[in-house]
């Protein structure tokens, strides 16, 4: 048994790990932005698991969704009593195997656990950024994260993979980079976010920039955006699972009670739990990320970049295997088999799973068997082609 | 051409009409709640179409969501520039025909268009009641509706008919007065909201609760707190439509600009539609009231207060006719069948309609032709057998 000081692990965990950073695009090399505007210098906080071999053709990049971070798996300090966000599939023989991979889990720009954000300081000004941190897209995401892959020594990467907003990631991957990656694994994505996908995200920020201690972003040192960025993430919540998950996990269920208490506290169980996920939420993210993020969200369009599916992936040599989930209404299906078709129609080599899931779009974070074995095998195959 | 001094109408509008108001249970007298406090005086705004026949056998009472009022059809004044609610269907030769039937469409209790709520001035202290308004559940509306309908001399109302919560007071009617109530037209609701529909009316509290200018809900007078109904309202908004609704109305179509703006402005057409419904429901909505009635919805539970839906419609006699819509995934059409299979179980005739629909939750408020053709029907062969 290994242990992080307070909790026995199992042997299948990577253990302590620590988050590293790599600094680049240093004044007056900063990096060009799609919007046009410099960013520099810029900071990748990322994560690796395993050990990259002689060929250095097993390395495999996790990308994340929108709460994310570079900590995918085991934990950071003795003192941690959750472990990474994909821990459950990130280790010595899971999905992810670090006996035979190489795994690297990259943040974003515009995130706020250790990468360049609106909280990191502007060497212009000396304060944080705060709104006048540029916006930017999942392509500028991507351009940094490829700094980051050559800087580790790496020319292809075996995989790139991700659910939800790391799935855009990876699809952006592929058409940005494809001589640099031999395999894709886009889960519960879109080529596009949806009209109804937008709205979600606007009124989210709408109730940040609604609340009086966002102060148009120039909060730092006071009193932060609490109120806001946890209703903010209440309603993320409810998009990320299913209705039936609800339904099975809370129903109509009491909290603390047998019967109504005829007053507004938060008396049902699904209430409490939407309330808990916003209060632990506010603990670890910055207000003016999720505006960021969710911004670069609502932008990717590769339709509308490239003029077509088709010609956003005409370069693209990998291998995809895509996955999507029966109960996921925030990222449905269809559209990711309209990446399918799209691919298909290129002549690339695709496998695509629509797994049953009562579980929504959050299904590819939960320890599904499904969503693991078709990862698994199919990078065996990349590894049996490529490695 | 009728005309209401700005429009000319045309000859299916009911014209100017005026609403009404019914005020009763004058203290000592309260009416007792389902919470067992007591309220007192309580007024009802009304609105009427068309004439009771003789017998008072032609009378249908309409019963509106959340966010409704009693005014479902024509003009308040000449200087009005939409009808009400339900226009599209009340009126001579519609689908509630005013030539045949006599309409009546009532408020709830705990509203802020005419009845008595969170708005009204609390007799015992003389200033508004706030939060000190007694929740109120859909039983409590129905209860004052019942001393409405008397008060109008009807003793059998041919139907009820209503959606989203105007079904639940719809199903309530059927249960507390089966004796006057010969049919019945819940459409879009279920016998218990959901978990999921819970968590969106929580979020939209949450919204309003966090709005510093809500004040405990003291703020009458003073600044309303329109950051956060407004925001309600949008949440709100996203669940009565449908992705695919969504998808076509707006599509990921900029508003006023052929490129991205790289800023935070509301760019998106789906965002500019959410701001201007949540803009244009802060100037007739009270926030409290808001609060109040989305409570109400969370309590009805039909299985928990009687015990089973068995149980609950034991005593039913009314006729029904039940429309559900494909694309509505705030009230599934499962939730629908479930009302169906547990009124055939005891006996009741029931007829029911899943409409093929892309338009989501809101379809009965549109001009749908099969709902129309629906309830008309119903309507005709309830007159030809009761009325």
């Amino acid at each position: 048994m290994k242990t992080n000081g307070i909790l026995e692990l199992p042997d299948d965990s990577v253990g302590i790990v620590q988050t590293e950073y790599y600094t680049f695009a240093a004044p007056p090399e900063e990096m060009r932005l799609v919007s046009g505007r410099m960013l520099g210098p810029v900071t990748l906080a990322y994560e690796t698991y395993g050990k990259l071999n002689g060929r250095r053709s097993n390395a495999v990049l996790l990308l994340h969704a929108l709460s994310g971070s570079a900590h995918a798996a085991g934990f950071n300090s003795a003192d941690d009593l959750y472990p990474g966000w994909w821990d459950l599939y990130v280790g010595p023989g899971k999905t992810f195997d670090t006996n035979k991979y190489f795994i690297i889990c990259s943040n974003v720009i515009g995130g706020c656990t250790g990468s360049t954000g609106p909280a990191s300081i502007d060497p212009g000004s000396g304060s944080e950024y705060g709104l006048s941190f540029p916006i930017v897209t999942i392509q500028d995401m991507v351009n940094a994260q490829y700094r980051l892959v050559r800087h580790l020594g790496i020319e292809r990467l075996l995989a790139v993979a991700g659910g939800s907003m790391g799935g855009m990631q990876a699809l952006q991957w592929c058409i940005s980079y494809p001589d640099m990656v031999a395999s894709a694994i886009p889960i519960a994505t879109s080529a596009s976010l949806s009209a109804q996908g937008i709205a979600f995200n606007e009124v989210g920020r709408q109730a940040i920039f609604r609340d009086p201690n966002w102060k148009g972003g120039d909060y730092y040192g006071k009193t932060k955006p609490e109120a806001g960025l946890g209703l903010a993430r209440m309603i993320g919540h409810i998009t990320y699972m299913s209705e039936r998950l609800m339904h099975e996990k809370f129903g109509r269920r009491l909290q603390n009670a047998d019967l109504f208490g005829f007053n507004f506290e938060s008396e049902f169980m699904v209430e409490s739990y939407l309330h808990h996920q916003g209060i632990k939420f506010v603990n670890r993210f910055d207000a003016n990320s999720y505006l960021y993020i969710t911004k670069a969200i609502d932008y990717f369009d590769l339709k509308a970049d490239y003029g077509s599916l088709a010609a956003a992936f005409e370069k693209v040599t990998a291998d995809f295997l895509i996955i999507s989930y029966t109960s996921d209404w925030l990222y449905p299906s269809e559209q990711s088999r309209e990446i399918v078709r799209a691919l298909r129609a290129g002549g690339i080599h695709v496998g695509y799973t629509e797994i049953e899931s009562d579980t929504g779009h959050d299904t590819f974070l939960l320890d599904d068997r499904q969503t693991q074995r078709n990862i698994s095998n199919f990078l065996r195959s990349q590894f049996e082609k490529h490695g």
